[in-house]
Formats: C-alpha cells, sequence, structure tokens
C-alpha cells in the first residue's frame, strides 16, 4: 500500500491527529490494519469493530490486538447479536471521529447510544449504500455530527467500486464454483460503479452480460455499453449466474427465484444480505446442502437445483480476499487525509454530508501515479491562460 | 430522431415558445435542421449561423432557407471574416434565446454586440469547451445573461461526448485515409468523456490505444481501463495516430512533431483547431499536398510526411458527418427541453451557468428507452422505503 | 502498401515471371493495380476484369488502360451480362497464369470456355468461396489444373478476412446509414474468420452481437467468445442488424425477413448477392426507395419498412473502400509470390487446390514486421534443440 | 461435466473398452476422476499417475484407490524421483493404451521401459507439449505404436488451451498474490492458443498487454489483436507481471531476470518448470522467502525483489483448482472418445502421431451445445446443394 505508506510516514512526523480517538467500523482485514496504524502513527487512539459477520479475518484481528494494542471486536461468522455488541464496545472508546462501512455503527449511533454523541467531531462513510442511509438522515434533519462521504471521493469509487469490486466479484465467485466464465449468462443487477466494474470484468471473461437497472439513464449507458437490458423478470429466465449490485432489497425476489433454470448461481456483491430475498429461497426449497465452501444448494420443490453464495453476504469477502490492497490504498488513503481534514476544520463544519475535498482527492492520484512510475503532462502557462479565457473562439 | 419527435409533436400542440426568437450558432445539419422544426413547432421564430467554418451540410443550409424559411447563415468552407459576419447576422434577429456551440456567439455578444444583450432571456450551450469558456465568463462577473449547460446533462454528455464522438472520430479518420486500425498505436490527448470514448472504440477497432493527460485521477483512470498513460513528450515518438480531445491548445506542440515517426497522423476531435500546433507544422515543413480529399501530407525538412486531417479543425465533422443522428437526437431533446424551460423560468434565473433540471434529463432518458424498445424496472413500494430508511442494517 | 514494393523491387530486377501471360478477375482497386505493376516488373503480361459488379474504381480502370496499357475489362454498375462478356475477354488474352476472387473465372474456363483451358499452368484464388468451388471442382475431378488458395494463407485469411473485413464491412455500413453501433444487436450470419472479425469489430463499437451457425464447434466458440447464439429464426426478430457472411445462400430467408423489426437493416459481407433472399424480400415488398446512396427502403405489405444494403452485394466494396490497404497488402504478396512459385513449379504440380507453401507466408510476415518497425525473439539455439527434442521432460 | 456423462451413460451399455488396461498420466484431479470412471464403465481396467509433481489433489487420489479400486500413484508435492517412480509403477500395470499428458509415460516407454511396450495397441496425448514432444519423436522414426494428439482437436485446444488456460492462469495469479490487474503491464512469452487466451483475459481484466513470440505470422496476429510486440530483451524492462506459454526453455532467461523491475511477479503457464530460468534467478538472488503460499520473493544482489510463483511449475494447478471442469468435460470426452476409437481401430494404424477423428470432434461440440441449452441452424437441402456446387457464380 504504497500511497498509504507515504501519509503514513508524514502522519509520524507531524502527528496530526494526536489526542483524538477514532472508531473505525471496517472489514477487519490486513488493508484495514495499516489504516489503523497510519491513524495510530499519526497520533490517534484508535479501536475497531467488524462491518460485516463474515469478513474478519481472524488472524489480523489477532495481530491488532496482541502486536498492536488496537482494541478489536470481530470475529469471522459472528451472529447478528455479537455483531452489534461489538459495535456497542467500540462506541465504548468514545471516540471522536468514526469511520464507517455500511453506516451500521452511526445508525447504531443514532438510536441505541445516542450517549456516545457527545464528543464527536466528525465521521466518515466508506461505502455507497452507507452514504445513501446518512444522506436520508440528513434529509430527516436528525444527522448529529458531519461526516465526510469517502465513498464519493473519485479516488474511492471510480477505483475501489469500479475496478476493486469488478474484480473481486469474479474472484469470489470462481473460487467459490470454479465455474467457466466464458460462454455463461451473467445478469447484473445495477449499473452503478460496482455494476459497471463487474459487467466489464464478466464480458472480459467472456460472458455474455445482462443488466438490470430502475434509473433510465443508467439503463441506457448500459444498453450503449453493449449489455443486454431488460426487466429483471426476463433476466430471471435467462441468467446462469446472477450478482445483485443495487444496495438495495430483493433484487432478485420470489417471482424471480420461482423461474430461474436449474443450476444457476446466485451472489450479492451489493452491500447487505438483503438483495436476494433468501427467506423466499428458504420457503420455495425443500432442503439445500453445502456442495463446495461457500456455495449452499438449495432443491427447490420442482427439482431444480439454485446455488447461493456466501449465504448472500458480499462475495468477494466472503469467498475470495476482498478488494486487492491497491484499491484499499487509495480508499484508506482517502479516509486517513479526511481524518486529518476533520481534526483541522471539524469546528468548522455543520452536522451534514461532506464531499471528499478536491484537494485530497487529487493528492491521492498523484501519490498513486508516484508509486506506479506514470509520469502524466502539466499544463504550460499559455495552455493555462488559454483554457481559463473566454474570448479566444474559431 | 424518434425523441424529438415526440418532443415536438407534444411543442406542435402546446406551443411553449410562442413568441419567442431563438439564434442558434451550432453545426449545420439535417440533425439541427430537426430542432430547429421543433422549435418552430413550439412557436419560436429561429434564424442559425454555423457554429464550425467546415461543418456546414450546403444542401440543408439551402433547404432551411428555402422550405421553411429559417433565415440561415452557413456555407461549408467559409473563410474567418464570413464566419464571425454570419454570427453578427443572427445577432440581428434581436433573439431572446441563444444555443450556442463552442460559446462563438456569447462571445460575440460579450464584445462587439454588447448592443444584442437587450432583450435577451437565456441560452444554452453544446459542448464541453462553450462551457469551459462560459464558466470562465461567468466566474469573472461578466456574463450577462443566464444559460444552461446542455453539455453537462447525462443524457448529452454520456452519450453524445462517449459514443457519439467515439465513434464519428474513428469514423473521419477512416474515411479520410482507409488506413487499418488494427495494429496502430493511436496516441490520445485528453481523457474527458470524448477521450474515454475515443480511446474505448479505437481499442474496439484493435489499435494500441496511449493516452496522455493532465489530471491525476483521470490519467489513473486511463491506465487502469488499460491504456499505456505517458506524456506526450515520449507519446510522440511512438505514435502512429494522434487524436487531440483536450479542449485546450497545443497538446500536439512544435516539440512533439519534431520527433513523430514519418507517416504519422495527425487529428483534432477537441474543438478548435487550435489542438495541434498547425502554425509550427507549417513552418517545420518545406511544403504541402493534399493526397486524398481531408488529407494534406507534410513534408518535413527532414524528410518525414506528417498527415494533417481536415486541416485540424473537427475531423468527424470534416471528413464524415458528424455525431449519427441517435445521439444528436437525445442532445437536442435536452436542447428544446431547455429552450421551454428557459420560456417559463428565466425570469428566476440569475446570469450564471446552470445545470440542466435532473427532470428534464430523465425524461430524454425513458423517451430514448421507449424508441429502443427496452423496459427497465422500478422500484417497488417496499424498495423504495428501505433506500429511503437509515435505520435498516446488517 | 510495402510489403508489395519489396517484393515489385525484387521483381524488377529478377524478372521471375518473364514469357507469361496472367489474367485477374479481382475486384478493380489501386490496390489490385498495384499487384499488376508488381507482376508487369516481373516480366508478366497480364489482363484483368472485375470479380464483382459494383466494385470497380472507374478511376483505376482507366489509369491501368491509359498509363500502364493493361487491357482492362471493368466498369461500376455493369450488368450480368457485361460481366461475363467481360470476363471472357480476359480469357480471350489466352493467360498461362489466373487469378481469381470467388472462382468465376474458373468456373467460366469449365464451362464455356474450355477452349482457353490450353497453355494454363496454374492459378490462385483469393476467397473462401472461390476455394469452395474449387475444392468442390477438384473432388468432382473436374478441375484441369493446378491452383493455390491463397485464401488460405495465414497471412491472408488471418488478417484479411478478420480483420480486413472487420474493419470494412462495419465501415460500409457506417458510411451508407450512419447509425450509431452503441446499443444496436446486430447479427452476424457465420463465425467463419470473416464473421468473427466483424462480431469482434462490432462490439468494439459496443453493439450487442447475436451469432448464428451450423457448425457445432464454431457456434461453441461465439459462445465461449461472450455472443449470444441462436437459430436464425430466433435472432430474425431481435436484430436491428444483419449481416451475412456464410458463403452460401438464403442465410437470411424469406421466413426470417417475414419476422424482422420495422427498420431493420440488411447487409451482405460474404461474397455474393445471394445470402440474402433478395427475391423474397421483393416480392413480400410493396414497393422501395433509395432513402440514401445505397440504402434501398422497402416497404413491406405489413407497414415494416427493411433497409437493404448496396443490393446485397459486398457492403465494404459498395459503400466504402474495400479493404484498407494494409491487408491487401498481405494478400497480394502471397499473390505475387505464388504468381513466381506457378512459374518455377507448375509443372510439377497436380490439377489440385494446393495450399500457399509455408516458406512463402513467413515471408509475407517477416516483411510485414519489418514495415511496422517491430522486433521479435528468435530461438536460440539452446532453446530449439530443447522444442526439437523428446528426451526432456517433468 | 454433462458432455462426458452421455458419454458414460453410453459406455455402461456398450462397454466399448472391456478387455483393455489403460495407464494414465494426468493431473490428479476431481475431473480426471470423472474420466477414469467413464472408462471403467465402459470396461477398461484403470491405473493413474500424477502428470505434475504439484497437482495432485490428495482427496480425489485417495478416493479412486478406496471408493473405486483404481491403482493411484500420485501425492502433492511429490519429489521428482518419487514422480517417476510412480510412472513406472504405472506401466507395471501392463497397459494396452496410454493417456499422456506432457508425453512423460511415453518418453519412459521409449527409454527406461521398452520392456513395456509390448501390448499396447495405442494412446493418447492432452497438451501441446506433449504433442511437440511425440511428433519429435515420430519425425525420428523411434515411435513405437500410434497415439492420438487430443490436443488438437478442435473442441480441446479452442475451448481448454485458451479459454481454460486463459480464465485458470488468471486466477492462480490472482489467489497466489491477491494484485489488482488493472492498470498492470503483462508480459506474455507466446502467442499459441494458451498465450491468445491469457493475452485476452488479461485485458479484459483491464491490464497492458506485452507479447513476445518467435513466430512472424503469430507475432503480426498479436498485433493486430491490439497487444504490443517486443522481444523479450525489451519486454523484461516494462513488465509488471510476466506469464510464460512456449513449451519451450528459458522464455525468461537471465538477461531478463536481471533487467527486471523491483516487485516483478514471474509465473509459467505453458508446460514444464524450464520456462523460467529458475536455476539463473537462485544464481542471482542473495535469498528468498515464502511470502505468500506459492509466492516466494527472491532478494537480488542488486536490492530488488521478484517474485516466482508456484515455483515455476504450472501456475492455474499450483495455486488454483486448474482448468474449470467445463473445459476438462470437452477435453475429457475427446480422450474417452479416442480410446473407444484405438479399441475399434488401433490394428489399422502406424507409429505415428494421428489426428482426432472429425466425427469425434464434431460429436463432443453437439453434446457441449445441448449441455448449455443453445440450439443451432443446418442447412437445408438447398443451401446444402449450393455449398457443393462449382457452376453457380456471380
Amino acid at each position: 500500500m504504497p500511497v498509504l505508506r507515504q501519509i503514513r510516514e508524514r502522519f509520524a512526523k507531524e502527528k496530526p491527529l494526536t489526542g483524538l480517538r477514532v472508531a473505525a467500523c471496517l472489514h477487519v482485514t490486513s488493508e484495514t490494519a495499516n489504516l489503523l496504524l497510519a491513524l495510530q502513527d499519526g497520533g490517534a487512539e484508535t479501536a475497531i469493530c467488524a462491518s460485516n459477520p463474515l469478513s474478519t479475518q481472524d488472524d489480523v484481528a489477532a495481530a491488532l490486538v496482541h502486536e498492536y494494542g488496537i482494541p478489536t471486536f470481530a470475529i469471522k461468522g459472528e451472529d447478528s447479536e455479537t455483531y452489534y455488541s461489538h459495535i456497542n464496545s467500540a462506541l465504548d472508546t468514545k471516540p471522536h471521529i468514526t469511520m464507517d462501512d455500511g453506516a451500521d455503527l452511526v445508525a447504531t449511533l443514532h438510536t441505541d447510544r445516542t450517549d456516545a454523541l457527545d464528543g464527536l467531531i466528525g465521521g466518515s462513510e466508506e461505502t455507497t449504500t452507507g452514504v445513501i442511509r446518512l444522506r436520508s438522515l440528513a434529509e430527516a434533519g436528525k444527522l448529529k455530527y458531519p461526516i465526510i462521504a469517502v465513498n464519493d471521493a473519485d479516488t474511492k469509487h471510480f477505483f475501489d467500486n469500479r475496478y476493486g469490486t469488478g474484480q473481486s466479484t469474479l474472484d469470489g465467485i470462481t473460487r467459490a464454483t470454479n465455474i467457466l466464465w466464458a460462454g455463461k449468462t451473467v445478469v447484473l443487477a445495477g449499473y452503478g460503479w460496482c455494476g459497471r466494474g463487474v459487467a466489464l470484468r464478466a464480458r472480459g471473461m467472456g460472458a455474455q452480460t445482462v443488466v438490470t437497472e430502475i434509473n433510465p439513464i443508467r439503463a441506457l449507458e448500459a444498453a450503449m455499453d453493449g449489455h443486454q437490458v431488460m426487466s429483471m423478470d426476463n433476466a430471471a429466465k435467462i441468467g446462469d449466474i446472477f450478482i445483485t449490485l443495487t444496495g438495495g432489497i430483493k433484487a432478485v425476489g420470489r417471482q424471480h427465484i420461482e423461474v430461474m433454470k436449474d443450476g444457476a448461481i446466485l451472489a450479492n456483491s451489493g452491500h447487505f444480505n438483503v438483495e436476494i430475498d433468501i427467506p423466499a429461497l428458504e420457503e420455495l426449497a425443500d432442503g439445500k446442502q453445502e456442495v463446495r465452501p461457500f456455495v449452499d444448494e438449495y432443491l427447490m420443490g420442482d427439482g431444480r437445483r439454485l446455488n447461493l453464495l456466501g449465504e448472500g453476504r458480499l462475495i468477494n469477502l466472503a469467498a475470495a480476499e476482498g478488494h486487492p490492497s491497491a484499491v484499499m490504498d487509495m480508499s484508506f488513503a482517502d479516509q486517513a487525509l479526511s481524518a486529518e481534514y476533520l481534526a483541522q476544520f471539524a469546528h468548522s463544519l455543520k452536522p451534514q454530508v461532506y464531499d471528499v475535498p478536491r484537494d485530497i482527492d487529487e493528492e491521492v492520484g498523484r501519490l498513486k501515479l508516484l508509486s506506479m512510475g506514470i509520469t502524466i503532462d502539466t499544463l504550460t502557462a499559455e495552455q493555462e491562460e488559454y483554457l481559463g479565457s473566454w474570448e479566444v473562439g474559431t
């Protein structure tokens, strides 16, 4: 993670986070560990809980506790009760700054744990889903402190959502099933940045791609990118593999499950395990068996077999290693610089959802290009003047 | 142009532009003619001048005058003096609304023809370059009336700039040169929406693609899209074909021309004919000859031959037919609906650059999908509620 | 045409074709002219007739006659009678060697003009279709002299059929219609080398691709390359654009025409104008009009409009410029070297269809790489020994 | 494996292999187990040894022995001595038919175990490398019994080599390293079917692709497919990831290792672990450590770190699961039908390398399409007659 490393080195010298407590609700992986260590080097006290019951790398959790003394509340496969108790434990550390991945920490803060709101100066949110929830909270006038939408940084969503999710979603499904992608019909629910990325990579592996959408402009874009676009009612009948990337619920619902082909594969790469209607699947099935790790084969009443991967949780985290560290490097560089920004400027912010400042975004881009050995052009004075002027025409 | 047709039919009934004069400075093509007729059916009086000296389809210009009685000031190949006299003639019609493609009309209004500012209620601008110029004018506090940046509508720049320019740029170069794209090294200056589109299509034709940029985030994106990214100083030495798409000047400059390979091809698809430093090319050359229509072969002092296409003007308009009508259909639907919006709401707008209202953008998307026979999903009440809520979590 | 140029220079010195008469039945284009001049420089007397009634470039035909004194029997748009009288005129020159593009010359020789068989030492054939006809003739024991299947050379069909036809077919359709490819459903009948090439380029332009085939292995390949594969009966209902590339007849037949969508476009890039069942189209239509050059709009009895391009003849030749000279360069280098080979070795050949000798094929490849400035590796002695041995194992 | 399953069902009824002993030297995986069971159901006695020291799935080996009573000589990670003793054990079963994957079994038969040649009626070979070795043996006049080159079947090499190796090579490297492919420069040594497949998939994941070749026609094809083509001397300096697919030795040699970038990754997907010059790597390095499973980081004398994956053995087998069963299904269907063919016709064959009969190849294609639910066209009588005739022309 060369970008975060450069930031960490500067933090170690400048200590911009001295005196601040940060509570992170993130996937507990080796990449996240690097972020925590950067914050720690910057002078912060940190604590972490898992943002997903299945995504914890237990060896990383252990190392955070034993080698770095960071309070870590996470264990792979924890149940829902443990999951929320872990969030509460993280809040017990009385953080000044929160870092969230899906907004569960913030939601808990605004419901059961309003006691912990005191002292908070700001937070950041890593995901599309979380940002949607937070904006909804803000619009309702209920958000209590400023939050930076790290997800919306160009160096985050252009890269993490598109290239990271694109590659790692296929990786997770390949590891779980060992299917050949070439010749398969892959149905993608949702054509946001994640959906675009997965569609691109699925085609790159030789699959035929079908996109479903609710937004007319995204649907048009998918069609002009060469994907088939149709309603899920129609797509359900022809897909070999279904991947949900909507951030919503029941993108694959009961009426779709009822008409799928024998052998169809269902995976979620959106956010929560509600994008596929698993209760309906359970109800329609006579039984299920785990045919490979992370593959539950449901035997339907009519004899069809449908395969649900990773219990409908994020497949790239469940069955693979999540995002490659190269993309987390950029996202977490945005996180670290946003924390520094909050330390400096939170007092002047309102309880709203903020964009990552453009300067931070471009700085992350510059550090990344540097690490790739790529040189780009800079505007000459003459070119800059031209772009800034309006007199010069045809 | 099925989208514009639907709008035109409604305009013919509702006459939303009654009593308004519109002066358009656009490429005089059959697509533009359709826009003018829609405005006319909507009750407007219209006049048009060319936005580019080379892009006029003379038969269309003639038909506009003789069949539809629309004052038309444009002739293919007009010189710079005629070009500006035509702009002045269009302004002489005392328009209430301007439609611009590159902001030459607006620039003239704000310099030589401030007399024509009276009576103006609003305008619209079709291109990236024009919007940059207008924002610069607005920031300087000098813009005198509100302008809608049609270019920035999703249904415009996502489709026109990317798919339209992407395809038609290659088309123009193919028609001019009849080269085989497969195996060629294509250097693209600029990775905005136009650059992305041309890069995608160039690779789709089997070329190797090299991107130059000044923006670190776009440069990163190009690299992760699989293109080689480097400075133009390095790209100049290896390119077979150079295409400028920056909206700026001298993206291909003297020092680049000096090191290009024998036989290199230079084309512009950005906006003005200043993206390639043609004066430097002329100066470095011993002579030139037209080897095919739209191909000037420059014989350089050192014996190399460099081919400049379409005199450095927009190659898709110079050597092909501009954008396919399918993309102009959407852009011009945005134009027509923006004119209607100005007729209704201009009085409440300030002299600034405005985005196309989201409603207009989505309406155009919906009309386009309809014309393609594509059905998409709509959110159920349950799904809508979920997305609007912040309580539901992991 | 740098490859042919190098061969021509050698021919001019070595005169390997002295005393031989060559009759060519090829598309009369500037590229073909270069081939004829190379043969002439090699010492041959040459004559040419058109291999397609629509593909003649009249200015080239004129130049061949007036500047180079080559008997040329071809005029763009000639009718069937003139076409065959031209073939007869070419045979009247009493050739020793024939060069054919579709085997019409050879077919005439074996039917109406058996008188001209005397003196023939060998021939060559440029196309897949022609080679199929010749093999059929040879298998029937009726072929009277040896013919080299230039079409089957790797440096021909890998490049001409795939990259040449791939690009130029789209180019022809674009010029004829100015459609936007992105988002269109393109149905390709046939997945041979031409079909693969067009499929690749259609996808490269953003289209959705559907392939029909009769060969199970090619059908599988198409599916695994990510194309939809189905019967033409099903494809007929969903296609926006149909392109036939089978070398056979009625790939698009009456029952397909009956179910096509309003506005569908039909083009042939296979060989003859029998791939689309034009008589059925005429019969089912109430009338037709030319809406753009090379676009006949048929008004069907049920109100649908179907667009036939270039009268069903090769669309890349009818509406564009045929193959880019870069691919013809390689094919015609194979032709020239095959003529030289026949001059030397025809006496030892039997009346069969022969492959292009491997040495000629690789020589053309080497000359082409040289012209592109590409350096490749060569085996070290150690590597060569390894590949030639069978003892070395795991 | 639906194709093999259909064959197995027929074999179980027809028992075409009754009385024959088959010795297989193949990767010991669950797919291979299916092949053995099909042969067994067909009446054969079978035995198996590993064709690669690292590719054995030990649980499969155990099941073959304990559940199916098939003598199995293989253990993952066996050393060279054990590897060859296992081959000898397989030969001790006195087979009538051999099935080889790389020709180690055949090579042993022709050197140390000529005693086991008695009784052999025929064999088959799965890989390109093995076929090269066998042809070399046959050309030297030393091959002692007929062998069918299963590798050369269209349903094998078009699918297994291209789509199978293409996907699984990337899969192996991803699992070993968790790199992000987007933006990486991937150098592919060799552009045969495997190389083409890996190049296609690497680009499909967003990488920049560089190809090295020794064959001019393949080099040209790579260039026209949009890859950079250059000598390995030049590629060595710019690659992030090197993948060898040549079937030869030292495609990555000492002089290349010397100039690679810090952090470069080296993987082999060709055949043997001699494609990368590992002895040179060992010699140039000061030490190495395993940084992740299957990743040995070499610390070079000059401070650079180079990562060798899977000890230079086939990376898709070492770090992933080999080919997806979908492609092995077709290869092994060819194997099973070839064994049946040998049982019937071996007596009429000579000690040469034979192609898979066309009927077998097409039958496998048909069975596969059937399993995918794809319907294709068949020629009408009229179409068939046309293709078989030579009289019909322009």
